[in-house]
């Protein structure tokens, strides 16, 4: 084998890792932020059949515009938020990470800049580096909220091409007030040109009552991307769909990069009859939502807090040293993610056996774990 | 909807159009080298089986390094090459042009060039494209072959980063000899700096007796990469399969840039249950080769010739005019395709009655189409 090093790679790649949470064997993996939840026994049936089918053809290409899976989310998405989504406002790829190349191959890249309020998910800055587009950090506040009038002041001076604001935030977990999507679209208007902005809502079923998604504010705003998957709320992490609905010149501009026939028959099949599972599906929903209020809960107990959560997840803290109390937890069976927050950690919200475990293994971690600032907000 | 006009599309995607070939309803859809012969029905009951299963898990995230998949792939080119392949040389993804992608992000991108011999696969230069990756074109002989000497001579004065060579090339169908391959790739060390080779072999299970893959030239060459598909030979172009053999360290290199968890759960499931019937799938190779044969020889019959193919199809002329010989062919129930050059069409050798088909159409639109040249190769 030869080094990488001795390779012609792109030099910004040199030194580099590849992306992906650390997988070290653990009782309890509550670092990716899956639904543990299995597919209900009649959505397995289901799939089964559409799989057969969709295999029986397989030595023909897939539709290349996922005509009817697309249809199909705009209903799910028209039936849950109460905005009309037409099927041309609807795209969909192999996971949203897919989905998010493609916006930026379309209105970012070389020569061009993309801004995110970090710490948010941590792969919009690596999207961007893959396609070539410049990365600014985005300022949030102390408790990781966004403050509007701030983030677009510095929209309006850095005049980004692409904006990304995660809602609700991950790994934070809180969601996004519309009134600073609305502020930062606004932003968004240079006056000579104009940025898109993304709202990445692949957390959004888990929000809690009353959080309204961005989809409300799409009509009249071209350039607003809401951008979600099947992998989390769906519970289906494994069949790498991601979706966005946007104005349909947008679609059709992302249609101008995204590679012919991206999505196979089986993936295709398979969504499709997801998504005629949608009620049963999201009914985990309400149970890891009760999973995750009871972490939050359980920690003030602890001398532990957590940042607001809208998610499927908690983070959670302080801790003199996150990575201690990371591997500290690890020992006890418990895998959770070290997001590089210095005093944070941040736990998938899963069973209740998860969370009985988790919080076993915390309350034995966190006398010695915790910091100073344990009872109080960042 | 907005015009995709006024959205702040990267400059170069204004005025463009989505790759794809014109699908107009047509009882013999001869025009995007699929393969005609439906799965084996041992195949289908063993991917039902293996889809069932992956469904059953479809609420994890898929293996991030298809370390499975990889080894059975490196097993099929190890089986079919008499090279041998490791696990570790195999990287896969969603279909050959994310494979292609993915290199060009390595070693391509914004700042640096690439270089492929048209008329070749027209995703090369999109993708190049798609990645900010300037594009030169390379020069053939009249007759589509690729002078070794003064190929070799090009890619020393352009110095590009990414060296495309199709083998066996689409659209015409040709192999490229080992030879022009061994110089291309001296050719692509430069004096302070050098370039990867893509040998881009999606058609070359088809290959004419006697044809040797590009593998056999990968030990002591690490900035070589051979490129394939199970879109074609295997019959299974739903699937989304593609994939590669390099050097160790080009593999590891792509892990930089690709999307975690790229390979859904089921494509690799299905991909490793397809791989357990290489032969049976690798028999309808024959079927197919006899039909392209019949194709070739019926020809000059016709006052009509073809380039020599080592692939599912053959590019078939002379025609006055292509585009009037492709729409009577259409007229005619047969849809084949129209690549833009001048004179010629190209067809997918499918099934006896596909072939007879599309035999008995331009038997009736040759004399009216075929130019004076017709009798004689390009």
């Amino acid at each position: 084998m030869t080094a990488m090093e001795a390779l012609p790679l792109r030099p910004e790649l040199r030194g580099r890792s590849p992306y992906g949470a650390p997988q070290p064997p653990a009782e309890h993996r509550l670092n990716t932020n899956e639904n543990p939840h299995p597919l209900p026994p009649a959505l397995l049936a289901d799939l089964q059949v559409a799989l057969a089918e969709a295999a029986s053809g397989l030595n023909r290409y897939p539709d290349r515009d996922a005509t009817a899976l697309r249809a199909d989310l705009a209903g799910y998405l028209t039936r849950t938020s109460g905005e009309q989504v037409e099927p041309a406002q609807v795209w969909a790829a192999n996971g949203s990470n897919e989905v998010l190349q493609q916006v930026l191959q379309t209105f970012g890249g070389a020569g061009r800049t993309a801004l995110g309020f970090t710490p948010s998910y941590s792969m919009h800055p690596i999207l961007s580096a893959g396609t070539g587009t410049a990365w600014v950090d985005g300022h949030r506040r102390p408790d990781f909220t966004i403050d509007p009038a701030a983030a677009a002041a510095q929209v309006r001076e850095v005049r980004p091409d692409v904006v990304f604001v995660t809602s609700p935030n991950n790994p934070t977990g809180t969601a996004v007030e519309l009134d600073t999507i609305a502020a930062l679209y606004e932003a968004t208007s240079y006056d000579d040109g104009a940025g898109v902005l993304v709202v990445d809502e692949a957390y959004t079923e888990f929000a809690r009552t009353g959080t309204v998604s961005a989809l409300s504010l799409l009509p009249g705003r071209p350039r607003l991307i809401v951008s979600r998957t099947m992998s989390k709320a769906f519970g289906m992490a494994g069949l790498r769909l991601g979706y966005l609905a946007a104005d349909a010149g947008v679609v059709e501009a992302l249609q101008l990069v995204r590679l012919p026939y991206h999505l196979s028959s089986l993936t295709q099949a398979a969504a499709r009859a997801a998504l005629a599972h949608t009620e049963q599906l999201l009914a985990t929903v309400d149970l890891v939502r009760a999973e995750r209020d009871r972490i939050v809960e359980a920690l003030p107990g602890m001398g532990l807090t957590s940042v607001p959560s809208d998610a499927n997840f908690v983070l959670f803290g302080h801790f003199a040293d996150a990575g201690a109390a990371w591997q500290a937890l690890l020992d006890r069976g418990v895998l959770v993610r070290d997001v590089g927050l210095p005093g944070w950690l941040r736990v998938t919200a899963g069973t209740t056996e998860e969370t009985d475990a988790f919080l076993t293994a915390l309350g034995e971690v966190a006398p010695a774990h915790r910091s100073s600032l344990g009872g109080s907000t960042a």
